[in-house]
Parts: structure tokens; sequence; C-alpha cells
């Protein structure tokens, strides 16, 4: 099964280590072997000469990544624009082109979609940009999957997608689906600043470059938003108003003026923790999905509910539907980290060509 | 895609009914046709005419199943050693044979693999049988589902599956698999006598026709065993001892005999669960699969742990693996039921069907 990398970041690095550590379990055990044809960044894209890339050149290029790297040469080296059509030429079937980026490929998705190429996103952006690309690149489903664009690799986006497929009407979705902003909360909740905290979240590399795309909730909203969209929901990325734990005017700033005056905000969410907790309640960052309407933000919930008694990096989804009305579905667990996240995408994978696709 | 029903119960005639009410939502979402070519129980098959039965032949097929006739006429009725060849040359492409039933359908079902049909199965027997036979049939999920044989429809074995398709290693599945012992535990922490919990479940249709089926634990033993073998350990049934809620030697007993001196087991279970609770523990009746083998029985849990904090009818699941070690993954809902055990089985049907296959 021919195979496309977009994005050779920590997650796509750990795919590709995973690709070639199990080939053997995927050759016993469903019979598949996944030929990685080319990796691609956002400047360019790296062809297998012929075939597919070699197993010492795929471990070479990541290396050279994870050292900052631009791609090296390999066979042929392309810009975005010719790509597509060399791997076409190259495959024998259609491959499967895996989004681990963080960038927006909405472009270069829907051209291989328009080849009927099928789909894995481990990326939110392009499906959280115009729901009419969203509905043009996830189709239902069908030759698609994006299983770790919310919460990692727990089910929550397959277990939808079953609930969907047979009718079973979804009447609400809950969960906390942002671990950098659980484990923040978790220190508040501690007693340590939440400026403290972002700076511990950020020494153990949970957070991105800017740490607002977190800290304003953005990244839960974009989650919230791609369950409300599978919903049938048509709504926009803009139509959503997270809480940001900061005032949003250092929206403005750059990222080391907001950086510096983070502890500006420390009192606030202090109090509203110490508020929660003198009502013996738990403030977590909460997204729900409810009536065609979303809402992320901060709310203090019962220690005892499936969110307020998860861990602080447990991510909680909390599925109700009419069969699941009295005893709703929950699904919990680590919902993050490179290594995790990357197995979520090698299941997407094994998922489209398992029954033999 | 052609289906053939096994065994027209209360799950099957569920799956009929919402087959037949889902048509626009598979055909608008997955661009899906589920037409069911033929509906067998026990005695005899009935085979559409040509090309599929009609929806009115059966719905009133349901019906009379429903009053406890035997299948009416359609087209062909034919014995089991005919029907998988009829069926066969009635169908374009391989159909998809779905057992419902609870009966030992293993040979009929072989034969339809040895005639690469697909399959999904609600029903445990055939897959807790010998172990080659689970092997042959199941083949690590290439065109074959079972999610409903664990845990009703909450996603199990999907989620399972995909784990050891990565790779990521599986240490330890526990979880409370049975409803209907769940109920009677928490009407006996209630301080109701186990009997009479036996007799209100009953009333509510939770029972078999012989209770000892579930009060045996051989229903939540067969499920772990479902679960070890995946894991791959080539474990049979008779290997596995579960705990009863009754002295052994009550197996040997008619089914009113046992049902009658049921009471007389009141005292010891009573006196276990008060035991629970005075240790600040609560009776959950558990299986746990780890390091190769398996636990089936009572275990007096912590109240706070996902096993212990679950609702009485809640079906539970920890799966604990290298990625999900300090955060286990833990699923938990709902876990029985005609119609959401049929939904599922829907599931597992237009999952193997909706990437085009």
């Amino acid at each position: 099964v021919p195979i496309v990398v977009l994005g050779p970041g920590a997650v796509g690095r750990a795919l590709i280590g995973q690709i070639l550590a199990q080939r053997e379990r995927h050759r016993s055990r469903l019979g598949v072997r996944l030929a990685v044809l080319a990796v691609a960044d956002s400047r360019q894209a790296v062809l297998a000469a012929e075939g597919e890339i070699e197993d010492p050149q795929l471990v070479s290029l990541c290396e050279a990544k994870a050292r900052g790297e631009p791609l090296p040469e390999n066979g042929d080296v392309l810009g975005p624009d010719d790509w597509l059509e060399a791997v076409d030429e190259l495959a024998d079937v259609a491959p499967i082109i895996v989004d681990t980026s963080a960038a927006d490929t909405t472009a270069v998705l829907l051209g291989a979609r328009a080849r009927d190429w099928r789909l894995v996103l481990a990326n939110k952006v392009p499906l959280t940009g115009r729901y009419s690309a969203f509905a043009m690149l996830t189709r239902n489903g069908r030759g698609a999957r994006w299983e770790t664009t919310v919460a990692s690799a727990l089910p929550v986006i397959a277990t939808l997608q079953t609930l969907l497929d047979v009718g079973d009407p979804v009447r609400r979705i809950e969960g906390t689906l942002s671990g950098t902003l659980g484990y923040i909360l978790s220190r508040v909740d501690a007693d340590i600043a939440a400026s403290a905290a972002v700076a511990e979240a950020d020494a153990m590399g949970y957070l991105e470059p800017d740490p607002r795309t977190d800290l304003s909730g953005l990244d839960a909203a974009r989650k919230a938003l791609i369950l409300a969209r599978m919903l049938g929901h048509p709504l926009e990325l803009a139509a959503l108003s997270p809480d940001g734990l900061y005032p949003a005017e250092w929206d403005e700033l750059s990222v080391d003026d907001f950086r510096a005056r983070l502890p500006e905000a420390d009192a606030a969410l202090a109090a509203r923790s110490v508020a929660a907790r003198e009502e013996g309640r738990v403030l977590r960052y909460r997204a729900v999905v409810e009536d065609g309407a979303v809402q992320v933000g901060l709310a203090a919930l019962d220690p005892r509910s499936p969110l307020g008694r998860a861990g602080a990096t447990d991510s909680v989804v909390v599925l109700t539907t009419e069969h699941y009305r009295a005893n709703p579905l929950v699904i919990s667990g680590r919902g993050g980290g490179p290594a995790v996240t990357a197995a979520g995408v090698l299941g997407d994978i094994l998922s489209l060509v398992r029954d033999g696709g």
C-alpha cells in the first residue's frame, strides 16, 4: 500500500519509525505492506526513485528533519504543484496521503482527493477551514480517517462515525479536549501560578511555539468544530468564541511580549480556581456540542462527573445519544504525545486497508 | 451489499428493522445499500426468489418469528447443507453473513469463510469453541467484525483490534462484562436478596431461559476468552473457571429445580456484599486478562476505580497498554439491550463496506 507522508515533524517521524518497526506484524496479521513513496514538508517533496523510499533513506531523512535541516534529496525533489502528479505516476494504486503537519494543507489535500487518493489526517487545520472543504475531504469517512485530530488516538472519531452511520441520534458531546490546558488547570488547582504552569508545560514540549494556540482555546475550538461538523452542523471557526486564559487584546502582542505579560493573568485564573473549589467543584476546560451550538471554555464541574474526575493529562469525551441516554458512552485516557498520536495515525492507515482495500 | 442474517431473534429482528429504516442514510452518507438475501434460523433458511427479499416479506418474516412461529416460506426454503451454495449462486458478490443467534453456528460460519464471505458476529458461541475455529473465523479482523460479542456495541473490540494492529503491547484488560450480573450485584448491594434480584432481571428480559448461563459466569467467561484469544493466547473455555453465584453441583439440576433452590444461595452472596461494604469497597463481577491468564469472578473493588464507580447496568473496560500505561484507556456505557446490540451489528456491517469494499 503506497503511503505519502506530509509533515515529517515529531508525529510524522514517529509514524515512519513505527511503520518500519512493525512491518512483520503488518504482514503476518493483515497481509499488508506499507510502502512510503514520498515525504513532503511545506516547501518540497522527496519522492522514491522507483517503488518506494528505501528504509535507510527514510531513517536519514527523519534524522535530518530532527536536526532542523531541510529534507535531503533522494530521488526527485519537487514543489507542491508538481509532486501529486509525479506520485500518481509512480504508484500502481492510489496512495494514502497522511497529513501529520500543522500547516494549512487544504489545497494539496483537495488535489489528492480529486485524484481519489485516500486520506488520513492528524492535522486539524484543513478540517477547520471552510465547511465545504471539510465535506470534500472527509466524505463521511469514505476512504478517509481523522481519528487523531480529536483527543489523539482515543477512539472518539471512529466511535462517533459508527453512531452516525447507524443513525443513533447524537444529542450531546462533551469533552476535555486539550491535554495542555488540562495540565495547566491541574497545576492552578494545586495553587501554582498559571504562568509558571505554562512554563512547565513548555519545558515538557506540550506547547506550540506560540503558546496562544492552546491558551486562547483555539486548539480546543478546532476539535469541537470537527465534532460539530461531523454531526452535520455547517459551522465556521469564526463563529466559535472560546474562552481564552488571557485578555483578548494580548493577541496583538509578539510572542515574546505575550510571554512577558502572562503573569498578569495569573490572579484572575487563580481566583476562578479558588471559587470553584469553595463550591466543591473543579475547574476544567470543556467543549460542549449540543443543539447545533458549540461552547468552549472554563467550567466548574462536579469532581465526580466523568470530566471532573479525569486525571490532569487525560482526555475525556462523553457521547449522549438515543441509545446511550441514561448511560452515556464515555471514552477516556491519555490524549496526547507524539508516539501515541503516531500509533493512532498508523491505526487509521491500517483501518483503511485491513479489509483488503 | 448482500447480507445473510443468521438468527431472527430479538437482535436479528431489530437489525432488520434498522436496515430498513436507515436505507436512505446508508445511501446518502456512504453510497451503500444493504440487501437481505437470506434469513436463516437453526432449522432452515429462507432465500430471496431473486435479488433480495422484499421489504414487506422481511417484515412479515420478523413478525412471524416474534410470534414464535417458524420462518414462513418465501422463495426457497433450504436446510443448512444446501443454502450456502444456493446463496452463493444468488449473489453477485460475496455476501456478509451476520450471526445474531446464540447457537453453535461454527460449521455454517466456517463454510461461509471457506467461500470467502465476510463475517459479522454478535454470537459468542462460535468464537469460544476450539481456538482453531476462532482463528479461522476472525482472521485478525480481515473481513470480519465481532464488536457486539463483548460489552454490546461499546467500541471495545474495534479499539483492541487497532491497538493490536499498530503493535502497542496490551498489558492488561479488566472489565465488568455482564450487565445481568452487574444489575444483580447492585440489587444485592441495596440489600435485596439475590434470588429476588434474579427474578427482577428475568422480568426485564435480561436472562437467558436457563439463568445459569449468566449466574455461572459462563457468559462473562466467554467474553473474557474472546479478549484473551485476540491477545494471541490459544486458551480453551474449559481452562477458565469463573466464579459462579451458586454451588457448582446445582449445574446438575433441571432449570425449574435450580430456580426453586436459588434462595438457598442468597445468604452467601449477601455476606460477601456486606463484607465488601464494611471494607469501604463494592462487589463487582470482574474479568481480568493479564500475563496470558484469565480470571473471571467476584471482586471487592475501590468504589472510585473505573469498575467500582460504574453504574449497575454499565459495562466498563479498562485497557492498559504501553502507550496507555499511566493513563489507561477506559470505555464505559450501556452494554446491552437488543436495539443497542443491533445498532452495533449494523455498525460492524457498515465498517466492512464503508471504504467501498
